[in-house]
């Protein structure tokens, strides 16, 4: 995806060529599938001026017929082969937070002279940006995510510990044919508190339980997080779930083009006023190939609301050994407007699980 | 696992510290999680000759705690106060393949004049030779995994596609409660020409079809794969199987302590005779906490068979756009002995899909 537009971008920098690489089998490079619609092993070279091609092994040519990119087969002497398609380079484009020491020293042998540029950040920002096409997938996605997420809450009286609802998502997965975007926290009684929990096999506690979930549908992440109640909550409890839900709901309102995200997290930071020392996370991440992608959604974040920019908004308060609560929604910038794709009540909802 | 002996291992090479970090939320450092137990995000710093520590973000607390290492809370300026706690280092242990060249920055800014040295084959090789405690675990995983191979296997005539068993070996994993450790491939018809096909909906077709299964129990891999036959095989097919069967077997009655890898790959290549050209991946690799891990069980790989080791031996025939097999077992080095983890039939076997 967005191959001409990468390569209008390294004319503009000064560059002759880019080279992005995976050399982990059991990994992807998302920016190298993003471009090329490659997941597997090798390389791709993008020439600022010439014709792109992937070079890639014997054991992923399923994947490189499918790319419809021009490939050649993964052989010892590729990197001087690829020097040689290349011709002179002065300036080679790499992604330097990927590019390992020992790899430096593999491209310094064919390329004695060039300086290597970081293009990772080209890459994300094209990320940044949705197409129609893959705005169609994340609705679908978001469609599916939303439907799973709400008959796990509807079923919660088959559930009698954090692991059944986990297993309960999964398999919901699997009969949708999606995959999970990241392993989903499950979290009740003191667990949420912790936002990265992973769920256990103990009976489900009285008190708040956070599901955070996501699916992987086309190549896209959904991330969505609910917070229900086991048993009757406190009035305190109630209070602090609504503000929690009132500074969710006051970020997707402020949401504006143009506006930068460091005063969307700042804004809601400001309100929860006391409370948000309790508050240890950003306020969001963007979502699309991966599951945390740009843009930050973060104190610091100069980056501007932008058409096309998808991300969540998910405030969230944690408190040690006693609780934690968050609510997660996905967001499109679509038209001008924040539209908030995942459909899922967000009203306090107390659930009875096996047992209860 | 082993902190001591990696300790040891730093003391001999005259380092005086090794940094490892995981600056992904997304994916763990395997290494940093095989010697602190700690999968979470942030930095193991391990001195030569004092107690080893990890700084961990609030958000991977859980891990912490449950890792038992001392830890600080990763804040703005650790990379100073690691430095501080280390006092003078000349020479500094890194893991080079997943060093960046960002990363190298700033770690030069602390440690101006250190040397940095690559530590992950340290890691990687105390990683290879598996512990009472990791061999428990194994064998308990190979029999899970065993069992869900078996009964997919037997369940054959409940499905239609690729897709079906794939679903099934993946809803088997979680009524196990166990994760899959690799997107298993399921192949028919002319699929397993491609050693990593991805399942598809299309209706299973006659032929072989190979079923590469995986899972991760408490933190370690499987990896096994099975050939069946979808109607009924031709002379030329089984004599072909029995081929492919015949070098596994060999290969799996040559090893001895002492054997170079290299030899054994190398023998299965001979008596594959004019079919070794068809023969387009090493013999096997190590298994453990990941899936692809050391030793090489290939060409060129020096490597010595040794007590303790675990990797498959996985011969296969591939013949593009016609048919594909292969023969997968996980092998334990125990007692001096090559102990076959995976007790499957190995025999050729058909099966009759929904429809046949």
């Amino acid at each position: 995806m967005k191959i001409k537009e990468f390569q209008l971008k390294l004319r503009e920098r000064g560059l002759d060529a880019a080279i992005l690489y995976n050399m982990e089998t059991n990994r992807e490079n998302v920016n190298m599938h993003y471009l090329a619609n490659y997941p597997g092993y090798g390389f791709l070279v993008v020439p600022a001026k010439k014709a792109p091609f992937l070079v890639a092994p014997l054991l992923d040519i399923e994947y490189a017929l499918k790319s419809r990119m021009r490939f050649s087969l993964l052989k010892k002497d590729f990197m001087e082969k690829i020097r040689k398609k290349l011709g002179k380079v002065s300036k080679l484009g790499v992604e330097l937070r990927k590019f390992s020491v020992f790899a430096q020293k593999r491209f310094r042998k064919q390329f004695k002279n060039a300086k290597f540029e970081d293009v990772s950040g080209i890459i994300e920002e094209l990320r940044m940006i949705k197409t129609k096409e893959e705005i169609k997938i994340i609705k679908e996605a978001s469609k599916i995510a939303g439907e799973i997420l709400s008959s796990c809450i509807k079923n919660f009286r088959n559930f009698k510990t954090e692991r059944d609802v986990y297993n309960f998502l999964r398999i919901e997965c699997i009969k949708n044919n999606v995959e999970p975007s990241f392993d989903f926290v499950v979290a009740s009684g003191i667990n949420p508190a912790t936002p990265h929990h992973v769920p256990n096999e103990k009976p489900l506690k009285k008190g708040f339980c956070v599901i955070d979930f996501g699916i992987r549908y086309k190549g896209y992440c959904t991330d969505v997080t609910r917070t229900v109640y086991i048993g009757r909550p406190s009035k305190k409890e109630t209070e602090i779930y609504t503000l929690v839900l009132n500074v969710q709901k006051n970020a997707i309102n402020r949401i504006r083009i143009g506006e930068k995200f460091s005063e969307i997290d700042g804004n809601a930071r400001k309100e929860f006023g006391n409370y948000s020392k309790k508050f240890i996370h950003s306020l969001g991440h963007g979502v699309g190939m991966e599951v945390h992608e740009s843009p930050a959604v973060a104190q610091g974040s100069e980056t501007k609301i932008t058409e096309g920019m998808c991300f969540t908004i998910e405030p969230g308060l944690y408190f040690p050994l006693r609780f934690g609560i968050r609510i997660e929604d996905d967001i499109l910038i679509e038209n001008g407007r924040a539209v908030n794709l995942t459909a899922i009540p967000k009203e306090l909802r107390t659930v009875k699980p096996k047992g209860f």
